[in-house]
Parts: structure tokens; C-alpha cells; sequence
């Protein structure tokens, strides 16, 4: 659909086109996602960041209007592989603190795409002298910068409310 | 392969062996992208990357003997996604210095999913009582966010580059 990509302008709404389809796969894989956590905490995080992906979705159309153009997704492979990815292994039969921690290392990778990706989009629309599109995306940026920040936390608390539960099942045994 | 993920030490196995070959996936891929960046910079970058990476997977074999494992590569379908997307961008038609700006993107996105790669398993790692394989994880997980911020300063650079001989042109032309 880009017979050149001449300018920083073009790449610009290429590489929005890529996020705007990465940010609407999330929205129809998340509910299954946070359907298959355990841990209540991770379920409500997980449901909080779908409605948090809406909005950025919602922004990316803002954008698009504001670049003169119409919404389009250009399918993101790379979010498509992380999801897929992620799903082959949450799936799997296991324990649910495994599967949770496997889930959380699968929403890590999903926040640090969009990380790399926003962070690339703001500095873009920086240099083109777009500071309106640019304060969106930097926006998004934070509210993905804090989800993982967010999943960081979840990750150290399942992990030592686990070895607080194998303590107990050894005080019990013994 | 994993019947179940039954307990963390199962997720680690897991979770190496997709990072495996990821990294040899890169190693493969970056020869090829480094060619086809322009800017001297960027390309050393990338070929010291490259260099790093191959260092990156031999660790990773000595995590497998660590955990008294042989290696093994299982599919990294994100990996493959993320390397599939940037090369359909930087191989179309356009400027230098916008095909750069692609490559870099692509290359934080490469970089970003190693960091949570990386910044899970260390942590797990850690829960497991093996600082040997933790410290090892660790020391890749801080040269993955190196090659990060190195790639931010190259765009940085990159763009005020573009800038300036948009300037020039422009004095040229008046």
C-alpha cells in the first residue's frame, strides 16, 4: 500500500497503521487472557488494561484524523506472534501459579512491543513539529510504561506469595 | 514437549528454550540488516550487536548445562513475528534516512522483547535459588537495555541529522 517510503511522514502512518492493528488483536485476545488468570489480582489487571487498550485504540482514530487520513490496520505480525506465542503457553496444563507467572511474562512482551513502538511514534511526531499527535502518543506511552511496571509487581508478589504457601505446606508436613 | 507446566522450574526450561531461538533467529537475521542500513553508525551498531548476540546464546548453552539440560531451540513465533514485520518495512522503497529510522524501530522492538525476556526469567531464576543462572540472565538482561538506549541516541541522532541538511537545502535554496 506504500509504493515508497520517502519521508518520515509516510513511515509516521505506516508504523500508526501496524499499532493501530497490534492495539485491536489485544482487545479481542485480552478477555480470554484475563479468563484464563487465577489469581484474582492478575484477572482485575488484565480487565483494567483492556479498557485502557480501548481507549488507546480510540486515540490511534484520533490520530488518524488528525493526520488527514483514514483509519487503517496493516495486520501487525509481530503482535500476532507474541499472542500466539503467549496462548501456546498459558494453555499448556500446569499449575495455576505457573500459568499465571507464564501469562505475566506474556504481558510483559505485549507491553514492551508497544513500548518500542510508541517511544519510536512520539520521537517521529516530535521531529515532524506534530506536538498534538506527538502528546498523544506520549500518553499511551506512559499508561504502557506503567502497566509494566504494574506487571512487574504482580510477577515479585505471585512468586513470594508462592514460597509463603510451600513454607506453610512444609510447616504442616512436618 | 512439556506434558505440564507444573512448577517454575518447568517455566525456566520453557522459557530458555523460546529465548534460544530467538536469539539464534537474530543471529541469522542481523547480518542482513546491518547491509542494508545506510548510516555507518547504525550499521556498526548492528554488527556489534550481532556479536553480542552470538555471545548471548553461547550463555544460554551454559545455562542449559547449568540446569543439566542439552540445548534445545523451541519456536519463538514472536521473535519470528517482530523480525518478519521489520523486514517487510525496511526493505520497501524509500529514503536512506527513513529506512534507517525503520530499522531502528524494528531493532528497539527486537531489543524490547529480549528485556522481558530476560527480566522474567531472571526473576525467576532468582525465586529458584540459582544465582548462578540468575546472575548470567541478569548480565544479557543489562546489555539488552544498553543496545536499547544506544539505539534511542542513533535515532536521536539520526533525526537531528535529517534536520540539519533539511536546513541546509533549504539555505542552499534561498
Amino acid at each position: 500500500m506504500f509504493e515508497k517510503l520517502n519521508s518520515l511522514d509516510d513511515l509516521l502512518l505506516h508504523e500508526v497503521q501496524d499499532i493501530y492493528h497490534a492495539e485491536k488483536q489485544l482487545v479481542k485476545a485480552l478477555p480470554d487472557v484475563a479468563e484464563q488468570a487465577t489469581s484474582p489480582d492478575l484477572k482485575s489487571a488484565l480487565e483494567e488494561h483492556l479498557k485502557q487498550t480501548k481507549v488507546h485504540v480510540n486515540r490511534l482514530e484520533r490520530i488518524f484524523e488528525m493526520l488527514g487520513q483514514e483509519p487503517k490496520a496493516t495486520k501487525c505480525k509481530a503482535m500476532k506472534g507474541i499472542l500466539d506465542e503467549g496462548e501456546d503457553t498459558f494453555t499448556e496444563k500446569g499449575s495455576p501459579e505457573t500459568l499465571d507467572a507464564a501469562i505475566i511474562m506474556s504481558a510483559q512482551k505485549v507491553e514492551h512491543y508497544e513500548i518500542a513502538a510508541y517511544g519510536s511514534l512520539a520521537r517521529w511526531a516530535d521531529k515532524l513539529g506534530r506536538q498534538d499527535v506527538k502528546q498523544i502518543l506520549g500518553q499511551t506511552l506512559d499508561e504502557e510504561k506503567t502497566a509494566d511496571q504494574k506487571l512487574t509487581e504482580l510477577a515479585k508478589a505471585g512468586l513470594n506469595q508462592r514460597s509463603a504457601s510451600k513454607q506453610a505446606e512444609k510447616q504442616f508436613a512436618e
